[in-house]
């Protein structure tokens, strides 16, 4: 038995996420994600049944740009054989940008050290056309400054029970981020092409995420950006672990799964 | 009555081109494209019924970064107003940049002085996922250095007879080229990001084009990287004015009219 290791690319726009629905719910069959598109192209390549495990799902509407999962086979097919078997089944919006045999120990969520992802927020209310799948339209003013300040008190080890989903049931809430910038631009840069549209790009990396953590904190620090609670508010947030206390949740479109770091 | 000018983005995707289909063919109703959707959404408007002159038909999957079309209307609402209403009503996929009041005797075509392109080739066999619709994947090797000396032959006041469509009706064919530069990359740019991946960019303005003419031009290029024929052989296709001896017309997708000069 070999255990495989994929790098995926997506476009998370026409899925449910990337999460495999239970198929209790009569609407789940009709939910297609990345990981039931994956599972079943593989297990057409192998001949066998694939399970895949995913480093960390992602959000109906979030993109990736380095999503890792892994699966067993006794396919004695080659990386890079399976890697274009792979590509040639999967829908345009799907792309496997690595294959690579690793230890049959190497899990991709447990043996991940840290992951980061990246969120646009552009500064219209009418998005450029190629982007607008990929970025969250804020017209309004918003004092970077402010947000950066806010953000610096997210850095560290925390209890991130106050930005978790309602719904999410990890055991532990303490979490570390090692970075969370903010960044401004003029021009949004698509392909060889300067879009005149200012634009607000944050990157944020940690040892690991709660459900819907990233879009909770940018809401959040929105709403400090457009002067809706004080910068100082933040640490209220963290300590009350009250998520009725944080702010809105950032639509999904705006975020990337950069990479996960092993 | 009053003209006005609208400077347009879109993304050609979805649509069959820019220009009205005449409703002679039984297929021309399903056939939406950008003019069709303009003219409905100003005549909402307006409560006229609006005719649009756009700067040059683009085809199926072309996009546009700065297309122009001018009206005239009896409206008092204001460019501002104009734009924001249209917008709201317009797709995602359609944007409107700009409108501005114009003399009477603007012609978005017969006033323009000059047009420009952008031309996307990458070079893989399976494209960034967000940017599958913006380019044309090429895995081969091209001889970069061959296609610049090529396309110097072009630059000049030419007649393009042999780069046109066959079911082209220009009267004249002579046109002019002030540019055509090519570019190469090793990171292609999107948003924030820098997807490793090369590409070659293109750049191409003239006085205006002939139908296909662009991507005529493109091909024959993209034909004489490959070794395929010898830089020379431009001269002879330009000298010759046949249509065969050109070569293959590139895709649609990796087009993208960038602006029209006045």
């Amino acid at each position: 038995m070999r255990r495989l290791k994929l790098v995926i690319e997506y476009d998370g726009s026409r899925y449910h996420g990337w999460q495999r629905q239970t198929v209790t719910s009569p609407l789940a069959k009709d939910r297609v994600t990345i990981q039931s598109i994956l599972e079943e192209r593989l297990s057409r390549i192998t001949t066998e049944k694939i399970k895949l495990v995913g480093a960390g799902r992602t959000d109906a509407g979030v993109h990736a740009l380095g999503q890792v999962a892994a699966f067993t086979t006794k396919s004695s097919l080659s990386p890079e054989v399976l890697k274009r078997a792979l590509n040639s089944l999967c829908p345009p919006d799907i792309r496997i940008l690595d294959v690579e045999e690793v230890s049959p120990h190497f899990h991709p969520r447990f043996s991940a050290k840290a992951k980061s992802y990246l969120y646009f927020i552009i500064r219209t209310d009418r998005p450029p056309v190629f982007l607008n799948s990929y970025c969250w339209p804020i017209r309004a003013e918003l004092d970077i400054t402010a947000m950066k300040e806010a953000a610096g008190y997210l850095i560290g080890t925390h209890d991130f029970s106050a930005f978790r989903a309602s719904g999410c049931s990890a055991k532990t809430t303490v979490r570390s981020i090692t970075e969370l910038s903010i960044e401004e631009g003029e021009f949004i840069p698509f392909m060889g092409i300067q879009i005149q549209e200012r634009f607000v790009r944050f990157r944020i990396c940690g040892n690991a995420f709660l459900r819907y953590m990233v879009r909770n904190i940018i809401g959040t620090l929105v709403e400090i950006g457009k002067g809706k609670r004080p910068v100082s508010s933040i640490r209220e947030i963290l300590k009350s672990g009250d998520r009725k206390l944080a702010g809105i949740t950032a639509p999904a479109q705006g975020l990337f799964l950069e990479r996960v770091y092993y």
